[in-house]
């Protein structure tokens, strides 16, 4: 008897699973003694369906698929945190095992979700909600979990590293490579979650998570995106002998767990420094393992199909051997969140000003204020007359006193003429 | 009642394993519900044991740990295909569980375990057996099973990637990087394994197999090493904006299995380009999830623990919830392996020639008469007056002509100063 899959969700990702049903669903037998059988699709398009050739499998009420008796296992890929988490919630009430894509679900309500999977005795799975294709979150729940994890952090979002690649290789400035990434449909109509780093916090906290064994959701995670960087940042850095990424970074400190997202300079020998344009990639560092890295295509119908498919591949060989769920969530502990304020790291931190004598001196008065070692200062030209650029890269300082610092110039009248550019720099 | 385990080989990867036991078990049983006792050891060296605290534990007579009833999983250590096969053997066949780094063993008497596993309804697990601690056995049986794997490739013997990025970065001749790399422990005082590349011959054909669905030994695969390269080779190649490396390959082919180890020209901009030292890397492409890269340590106590202790505990987690085994062999094709003469790429080859009038002609001659099309013919001092090295590019050619040419070229007298360089050159 093949396992049943209903499947919620037809657009590229859920297309792209449709097609691994039906180009391999005969090796997957034979191979691994695992049948499946999509049974039912639901979108808001038939016409989706139809081009996948399932049109005769199409329905736009969910309820048919949650609620059909015969199904066995649900995969959910409509993403967001609304009808998605009625479908997943549902499903699982309903004692069928989901298989999910969606990160702002898993990251805002993953505690209520391994509760309902353990209470209904089935399984919840979500590889594809990080890293696209890359195998990640099932290494760190089986192969990593001799390790004691120090750290996991990475370019979780392919949007932003397109556009950071972009600006680097090609100068390009930030408003022209936005237009481009959307363009190519690397980038929404709406940018905020990719550029503000809203996708990549969702995605830190699934892992950290995982890695510290200790629930972190979104809102733990302190993200600051992209905005403000602009070639210079990138040319600045390449001298300095750095990269500029978006990292999503975990740190398991003696204190908690350190999780935030913002514009990150790594030194150019690291190997995240050479992922580039689209592709993601995931540093892991255990007390036995020491450094690993995992990467891959992070989005695109395929990588993310793949993710998800081998999630429905894994769970219909448990249900076809009649194995209970073996792992579910693993967040044991409850390590708490180091805040932000207490950050010591190095900063690059560029300010536009008016091309006038004193605001150097003026800016560096107030830094020292506030405890803030300066290691280099550097004034560049604009493309505007009247505007210059002064480049400070600090010693190791406390976030705390970078802010207070920031704030203070914000405040100052004729000085800062555009929103500072804060670059953390780590080694 | 914790799982019992019996642990044969207390060195270097032994000794991590029995660490990390003492470090994090009551980590694995908050975290995970996996509770393992250490319940015996075996080596030659009660030392050994006893400086990791467990000398209580040591047995010398390796039938204490396979015919003891108590034992519920046998960890094997001790490399090679002698009396490692007895312990496998006979674990499995008194119905223990087995894991083992063993990638000798794995690759030549994979059949065979794989059955007695099967008949005795108990689990065998390899992790380590390549690649260290990267976890990429794990990710090709499940997190990646939705793909038709069309090539498995990577740097997985981190003693010769050691070698020649020495070479690269240092101009170091070979006699002398062997040295060092002995003096630090990278290299055994006989590096036949390594340096001829048979290692990575057993490694790459555990991964094929796994990759592929088609069971490949260790002498399916056509092995040569880095005995003959010496720096003007990587400089020569870094001129062409190559790297070399040490890479094992298995490719998908309509035709079958191809699967080699030899030193291989890839671009610098490739991701396995930068991956320097000791540490290893496996790039896979799949048909849904693309490219996609596994990187860390390839050796060392740590890693290679890491990985072992992964898969016991694993393991265990299935003995404490009574799952029977999940993933046995996975080989049900029988693919052709395909013929190395068949083999077309590009050629670097290197001669050592006597310094005379018509030597390079004759060569270009020999090449013309097998249909071998060049590219590019440099000529380049020795150390020695009377010779130079003779450097050929190729156009794509099929591997049985540049055999055929360097047979001859060979036979001819007054020619070849020293045994050919070739690196075979893949973009």
């Amino acid at each position: 008897m093949p396992v049943k899959i209903g499947l919620v969700g037809t657009g590229t990702v859920g297309g792209g699973c449709i097609d691994i049903i039906q180009k391999h669903r005969e090796d997957f037998k034979r191979h691994y003694g695992i049948d499946i059988e999509l049974v039912r699709v639901c979108s808001l398009d038939p016409a989706e369906a139809e081009a996948h050739g399932v049109g005769h499998l199409f329905t736009s009420d969910f309820h048919e698929i949650t609620g059909d008796p015969e199904i066995d296992l649900v995969i959910e890929l409509i993403g967001g945190t609304g009808v998605a988490h009625a479908i997943v919630t549902e499903a699982l009430k309903n004692g069928k095992n989901v298989v999910t894509a969606n990160k702002a679900l898993m990251a805002t309500a993953g505690e209520e979700i391994f509760h309902l999977a353990d209470e209904a005795g089935v399984e919840i799975a979500f590889e594809a909600s990080v890293g696209g294709g890359i195998p990640i979150i099932d290494p760190l729940k089986h192969s990593l979990i001799s390790n004691e994890i120090s750290s996991v952090l990475g370019i979780v979002n392919g949007t932003t590293n397109y556009m950071l690649t972009r600006m680097d290789e090609d100068g390009m400035p930030y408003d022209e490579v936005l237009a481009e990434a959307q363009a190519k449909g690397f980038a929404e109509a709406d940018p905020t979650a990719d550029v503000d780093g809203f996708d990549a916090a969702a995605k830190i906290a699934i892992l950290a998570s995982i890695a510290f064994n200790s629930r972190v959701v979104m809102s733990d995670v302190h993200n600051e995106g992209i905005r403000n960087i602009q070639p210079i940042d990138l040319a600045t850095a390449r001298d300095m002998g750095y990269s500029v990424k978006l990292l999503a970074i975990g740190h398991r400190l003696p204190e908690g767990v350190d999780v935030r997202v913002h514009p990150t300079m790594i030194p150019r020998s690291h190997q995240l420094a050479h992922v580039n344009g689209v592709d993601n990639a995931i540093y892991v560092t255990g007390d036995a393992v020491g450094e690993t890295m995992f990467f891959g295509a992070g989005a695109g119908s395929g990588p993310a199909a793949s993710a998800v498919m081998g999630d429905v591949l894994e769970v219909s060989r448990h249900i076809t051997l009649g194995v209970p769920p073996i792992v579910g969530c693993t967040c044991t502990d409850e390590l708490p969140i180091v805040p932000m304020d207490n950050l010591e790291t190095r900063y690059y931190i560029r300010f536009v000003v008016p091309d006038r004598t004193g605001v150097l001196a003026a800016a560096a008065e107030v830094f020292a204020k506030h405890d803030v070692s300066l290691r280099s200062v550097v004034q560049e030209g604009t493309r505007e007359r009247d505007a210059v650029n002064l480049i400070f890269v600090t010693h190791t300082a406390r976030e705390k006193n970078i802010r207070t610092a920031l704030a203070e110039l914000g405040a100052m009248e004729d000085m800062l003429l555009a929103d500072p550019t804060v670059i953390r720099v780590e080694d």
